[in-house]
């Protein structure tokens, strides 16, 4: 069987990996920001040189088409994201969309013709680094969050969605939404942001689905006071949250669940006032969505614990929940069956991180392939997955795809 | 013996309490700002309408003098400052000031002359608020910190505190500072910022002396991921930081020392990504300097094996230091003989925060009077103290003032 050309998926990286880059050689290349048009621009470069049709959505998806002869099958969409976290890496999403233009090309160049149409796709916000929401492109086409909600949401210098769409040139037409066409399949190459291939010496992750999370916005009022006030008279929002991360740090144990903590800013923050109010963001993932519920019910008294006895005042609010999936068995089947043929070495596991492959999970029979994480390390600049194990991948799309389409 | 006139004292400070007033009926009123600029704008007419001559030195000190008919024995200086903390209150520094300007009407509502020369003085930025420093004013007088490093200080607008002061117009000249006059003592009258004298019921506080303060920054750097990596793997500065917080607030029990956190910065402080930094200041209050270092070293050592255990990197750096300081027993002899002629119950008492006076002690005979802060509440929009108390304060300085002086 035919395979894709590495040295060619290389040099798509090396220009991809200058648009945005970081002095410590990452990318910050936010939704909708200069960077991420310069992007598109190349991008769209590609899909036109690869033959493909093109079409951007009302929400700045960009979708590139590879006719069928026999389109009333429905068509196989491959795809993920080009944006960016700040200071984020180089191949967060950007593998899923680059190994597909891989694939692509690669059918192109052995003239393969396939029954199925082939679409390929780059998702608008996947990463939530500028509007806090993630996977805005997807979560709107299967209706998680409503067009207003997102065209409204404004980054941190008052900018909005919509306005930041427009700017760029990529807000198009609703109906050139994927949920117009005729789709039946999507795949998305993905890197595996853990430690578990690595580990375990694998090279391609068979995701068998992915882990539901809560995400939480918490607030913990005291009152500011001079540094000379009497220490056991404070009411010390600093120190309340400082007790409520740790003992949320704590569920990894009892709970066996994955706590993080991401957001915390402190008001005021001077060196000789005491804090009045802290806001922080947490969240905890767990494949059950009962053990999720559960953590998350004792974890809601154990903070309310903690604020009453530093005489705080606390709120909890619900920012952001997604339910945990399971990927389409027949997905799940192509890709031990790739990489059997391929001889590469993979193992079955479970997504700890949401992917725009999960809101598709609710309307096209989907599935994910995990590269291997140096360290696990991603949403960072020394975020790294090599070439060989990147060309294992793209390969084993491009059996899946040539499969799936023939 | 004559007294202040309570009304007038009040109107003063009406006039002073609407210039930076905030919602909640605080003052936000930072040095060398439009407000300040305001406020020294209304003082200066305050002190010309009084007979007093002005002089404005190189750091934007203001200062008006009251000439004695024995120039030759030195002259009496009482003040403050006029400037807050960020939504600070209209008590903190003001009242130091305004008392000291009805103690001068007053004289002058008498007809009092004075062998001494009596001076009133606002010092500049004793508020660390917007420049991080406190007492710059002060502090350049008296060898604390030299002009170059005062004038380079900037803002968060990256607006320098030399700028500031040329664009307020309170750019003085060097020979005008009180150290190129003949002064002997300083009196300063502020309120207490602690619930000592409340919780005793005493309205006049004999401040003994200022306990020393040491203040460290401290920067935990860690590395930040994906929150979807496995937490146990994770090197998490917030977490770190967090429990290092925790275990400077138990030096309270184990030292008895007065231990604060005041800045604390997440870095990047986003929802999906753990913490790779954190930069947070904390200060050890002790009257006891031997007991203060002694903290400091054991402190610098539990912070060390947190950072170890946490495997993150940690960085101590000095910030901001001042020694404990024994005022002037003339001065503190004649606050209780005041409040004895007058009546006012007292208390002997140390005072933990740092004030001009601290400063002033070093070159003048130098004393401070306190009043009571209700709940000992400051640096925040509901510092109050009652005009009873601050009626017996200013009393207390007129009686000293005119013994001085005399």
């Amino acid at each position: 069987m035919n395979k894709i050309n590495l040295s060619r998926l290389k040099s798509t990286f090396y220009t991809s990996s200058n648009i945005g880059r970081t002095c410590n050689g990452g990318l910050t290349r936010l939704p909708l920001s200069m960077e991420d048009k310069k992007m598109r621009g190349v991008f769209v470069e590609w899909l036109k040189n690869a033959g493909l049709k093109i079409r951007i959505d009302d929400l700045g998806n960009i979708y590139g088409r590879r006719e069928g002869y026999k389109n009333d099958l429905g068509g196989v969409m491959m795809g993920s994201h080009l944006d960016t976290q700040p200071n984020g890496g180089r191949f967060d999403g950007i593998m899923g969309v680059l190994s597909a233009l891989e694939v692509i090309r690669t059918l192109n160049d052995y003239n393969v013709k396939t029954r199925r149409a082939i679409e390929i796709v780059n998702f608008t916000a996947e990463e939530s680094g500028r509007f806090d929401i993630p996977m805005v492109g997807s979560g709107v086409l299967t209706d998680k969050y409503s067009k207003e909600f997102v065209y409204s949401l404004k980054d941190n210098n008052g900018l909005s969605f919509e306005e930041s769409l427009e700017e760029i040139g990529y807000k198009g037409e609703e109906k050139n939404r994927l949920t117009n066409f005729n789709i039946n399949y999507y795949i998305e190459a993905h890197i595996e942001q853990s430690v578990s291939l690595e580990e375990n010496e694998k090279s391609i992750g068979v995701v068998q689905g992915i882990e539901g999370v809560t995400n939480l916005t918490v607030t913990v009022e005291g009152q500011s006071s001079h540094s000379i006030y009497p220490a056991h008279k404070r009411k010390d929002a600093l120190l309340a949250a400082s007790e409520m991360i740790l003992s949320i740090e704590n569920l990894q144990k009892q709970f066996n669940v994955n706590p993080y903590v991401g957001k915390f800013k402190v008001f005021p923050s001077k060196p000789t006032t005491t804090a009045e109010k802290v806001e922080f963001t947490f969240g905890i993932k767990h494949y059950e969505d009962d053990i999720r519920n559960e953590t998350i019910t004792f974890i809601r008294r154990q903070l309310q614990k903690i604020a009453e006895s530093r005489n705080v005042y606390l709120k909890i609010s619900p920012f952001w929940e997604m339910t945990s999936t399971k990927f389409s068995n027949e997905i799940i089947n192509l890709i031990e069956t790739a990489s059997i043929h391929n001889n590469y070495s993979y193992q079955k596991m479970l997504s700890p991180a949401g992917h725009d492959a999960r809101y598709m999970n609710d309307i096209l029979k989907t599935g994910m392939i995990f590269a291997p994480s140096n360290q696990g390390l991603s949403h960072c600049e020394e975020e790294y997955t090599s070439f060989s194990d990147i060309e294992k991948v793209t390969n084993t799309l491009f059996y899946i795809i040539k499969h799936l389409s023939s």
